[in-house]
C-alpha cells in the first residue's frame, strides 16, 4: 500500500534543489535539471530500475523484464518562480508504484516539459512522439543567447541523435501520469483526485510590435509611434474578445520592451498571448475577431503588428479504456466513481496519447495555484492516485 | 568664425565609441564613458584649457583666466540606443565657442544626465547645485545589480566626496547650453535654432503591480490575479486620462514583469510612467484622476497597486536677461529674431538655473527625433547657434 509518508521520503531528496527566494528553479539542462536526474537515478536503484536517457534526454528507470512495460511519470523541471509539485509528484508516484505493483512498469521524467528556457513545451514527449520541428527548433535562444543544442551538448546530450527517440516509444504499451490539479475543481468538488478525459485545445501566439524611439517628453501625441501603448491596448483587447466565449481562456503573460528605458518610447515590444478552449472553434473565432482589431490598431497607432502562430495543439482526448480502468479503480480505492474533468494545462501524456494508450490522473489542489511557490498539495490525495494508477495497471 | 567643418572635425573623435547595432550606447561610469572623457582631454588641450573633475564627476574645462567664467556644455552619456547629437552637440560647439572669444569660458560636461543606467537624471548638475538626494540615490543599483556609488568609485569618482561639488558653481557667471531640439518644432517653422523660455514641469512615477502567479492555462478568470492584464489596463489609462489635458504628455517606456514566463500569470509589473506639462497644474490634476482608476483597477482586477514618485520638477524659467542677450544675437546672426519655445525634455541648463543665470538654445531637429539612432541635426544650423551663443557671450 503506498502511503503519504512513502512518497514524502521520495520527495525529500528534490526539496534543495533550484530553490529560491521567488520558488523553485529547474530550467530544462541546467545544473539544477542536472540535480534532479542524481535524484532520478537513486530512486531507480532503490527499486531496482535501471536508469537511461533516451537520445531526447528523457530519462527511463526500466524493468529487468522484456518490453512491453506500462509507462507512468511526468516531469523534473520546472517554470521560473515554480513550485515542487508541478512534474516530480508524478515521477515520485512512478516510483513508487514501480516498486509496488506485480507488473513491468518504467518511470518516465520527459525533458523540458515546461518549455520555461527556450519556449519549447512538452519537449521531450514530442521528440519521443517524433513531433519536434527539427531542426529549427534546435536553434532557439535562451535570454542569454544560448541556443538550444548546445546547452543540450553541454548536459550530455547530443541534439543530433533526435531523430533516434521515437523507436523508444515501442517499448510502452501505454503511460500514465500523475499530476496537480492546476484549477480548484477537485477540491471545490471536495474530490481527492480526477480522471481527464481531453487536453484541451491551445495555441501560443508571439506579437511584435514595430514603433519607433523616440524622446518620452517631447514628441507629440500625433507623431508618436509608441510600441509599449499600442501593446497595452493589444493584451487589453486580447482579454475582451476573450470575454465572449466563455470557455476561452486567453493569457499575456511574458512582455519584452526595448529599448527599456524611462525617457525613450518603446521602439519595440514582443508579446507572448496563450489561448485554451475544449476545441479550436473558439480559439479560431477568437483569432479573427483579434486580427480585425490589430489593424485598427495598427492605423490608430502607427504601430506595425505581427503576429505569429508559436505553437498549436489540437484538443487530445485520453484513451477510453484506460480512463474507464482508472475510474474502476477509483471505485475500489475511494469507494465512489472520481469525477472526470477538461484539463486546459498540457502534458506529455497528451503528446504521447497520439501514439500511445495514455491517460492522466489529476491531484486535489487546496488552492488551485501552480507555477507558483504558493503552489500545494496532500501527500495523502497522492498516495490516492497512486493507489488508483497502481491498481489500474494490475488490472491490464 | 565658428563653421560646420570645425564642428564636425571635433565630433568625428566621438564617432566610433559606443556605437552598436540598436544605436549609441554610452552609459554613466562606464567604459564608454571613460572613452568620451578622453575625447574630452583632447579637445581642452586643443582649447589650451585645463580639464579638471569636480567631485561629482562633471568635466571642467577651465581657462587660464581667475573665475568667474561663463560656463558652456551639456552632457557625453546617452540613452541606450541613443543617437550621436543629445549632449554631445553642446559639448563639440563649447569647446568651438571658447576657442573663439575674448572672454573666459569654461566647458562643461555634466556626469550622468541621461539618467539611463541608475534612473537618475541629470545626477552630475543636480550635485553640482547640491539637490541630490543624498546618500539614498548613490545606493540605487542599475540592472546588473551595481549600486551607483561603487560604479562611481571604479570609474574614479570618490561618491563620499559629492558634498564638496557645490563650490565649483561658483565659478561661473552664467551657463549656456546648446542642444537639439527634440521636437519637429523648429524644423515646421524653418528656423534653425530656437531660445527656450523654460522647462516644463515633469514627474516620473513609478507603478509597481503585486499580482499572483498562476498557471496560465487552468487559472478560471474569476480566480486570477494578473498583474500584466492590469498594468496594461493602467498605461492605457494614463493615456486616456491624459487626453483630457491638451498640454500633457504621458508616456509608459519602461515595464517589467516577473516572472515573465510563457505559462504562468504575472505576478509583479513594475511600470514607469513620465508625465510633463508647462506647469504642475495638468501633472497634478492628471495624477489625481488616475488614482480615481486605480482604486477601481485594483477592486476589479485583485491586483495590488503602488504607485511612487520616483521624480518631480517644477516648470523652471530661464534667465529674462539671457535669453534677451541670445535673442538680440540671433537677430545679428541671422537677420531675425528666433522663435522662443518651451521645453518638455529635462536638461542640466534647467537644474542650474535655479542657482546661477542660465539659458539654451536649441538647433533644429529635421525629423524631431532623439533618444534614437535616427536623431540627425544639420551641422550647419548648430555653427549658427554656437556663432548665436559666441555673441551673446561676447555681448555680456
Amino acid at each position: 500500500m503506498i502511503t503519504s509518508d512513502a512518497l514524502a521520503a521520495r520527495l525529500v531528496g528534490l526539496a534543495d534543489i533550484g530553490v529560491r527566494a521567488d520558488g523553485v528553479c529547474r530550467l530544462a539542462w541546467s545544473e539544477e535539471d542536472a540535480a534532479t536526474r542524481a535524484w532520478f537515478e537513486e530512486q531507480a536503484g532503490g527499486a531496482g530500475l535501471r536508469v537511461a536517457r533516451d537520445p531526447a534526454g528523457n530519462l527511463w528507470a526500466c524493468p529487468e523484464a522484456d518490453p512491453p512495460w506500462w509507462g507512468i511519470g511526468s516531469h523534473l523541471d520546472s517554470v521560473r518562480g515554480g513550485g515542487r509539485f508541478d512534474g516530480p509528484l508524478g515521477v515520485a508516484c512512478g516510483f513508487a508504484i514501480a516498486d509496488g505493483v506485480p507488473r513491468p512498469v518504467a518511470v518516465l521524467s520527459f525533458a523540458d516539459e515546461e518549455g520555461a528556457r527556450f519556449n519549447t513545451p512538452t519537449f521531450g514527449s514530442k521528440a519521443l512522439s517524433g513531433r519536434l520541428d527539427l531542426p529549427g527548433v534546435l536553434d532557439r535562444p535562451d535570454d542569454a543567447g544560448v541556443r538550444l543544442g548546445d546547452a543540450m551538448r553541454e548536459a550530455g546530450v547530443d541534439p543530433d541523435g533526435i531523430g533516434e527517440a521515437p523507436p523508444w516509444l515501442g517499448r510502452l504499451s501505454g503511460f500514465i501520469e500523475i499530476h496537480i490539479d492546476q484549477t480548484t475543481e477537485l477540491a471545490g468538488a471536495s474530490e481527492p483526485v480526477g480522471v481527464v478525459t481531453s487536453l484541451a485545445a491551445r495555441t501560443r501566439l508571439q506579437a511584435h510590435l514595430y514603433g519607433r524611439a523616440d524622446h518620452a517628453g517631447t514628441t507629440p501625441r500625433s507623431e508618436r509611434r509608441d510600441a509599449l501603448s499600442a501593446a497595452a491596448r493589444l493584451i487589453v483587447a486580447a482579454e475582451e474578445i476573450a470575454r465572449a466565449h466563455p470557455t476561452l481562456t486567453v493569457t499575456t503573460s511574458r512582455i519584452i520592451a526595448q529599448p527599456n528605458a524611462p525617457t525613450t518610447i518603446a521602439a519595440e515590444v514582443r508579446l507572448w498571448i496563450d489561448a485554451r478552449a475544449p476545441s479550436f472553434a473558439a480559439i479560431d473565432a477568437w483569432r479573427s475577431h483579434l486580427d480585425e482589431r490589430l489593424r485598427e490598431l495598427e492605423a490608430c497607432s502607427g504601430v506595425e503588428i505581427d503576429v505569429s502562430v508559436a505553437s498549436r495543439s489540437d484538443a487530445r482526448e485520453f484513451s477510453p479504456e484506460l480512463r474507464r480502468k482508472l475510474i474502476r479503480a477509483t471505485e475500489d480505492v475511494l469507494g465512489h466513481a472520481a469525477p472526470e474533468l477538461v484539463c486546459f494545462a498540457g502534458h506529455d501524456a497528451g503528446v504521447l496519447a497520439e501514439r500511445v494508450p495514455a491517460a492522466m490522473l489529476l491531484v486535489r489542489n487546496p488552492t488551485g495555484i501552480s507555477h507558483s511557490p504558493a503552489e500545494t498539495v496532500e501527500l495523502e490525495d497522492a498516495a490516492i492516485a497512486a493507489q488508483v494508477v497502481a491498481r489500474a495497471v494490475e488490472a491490464t
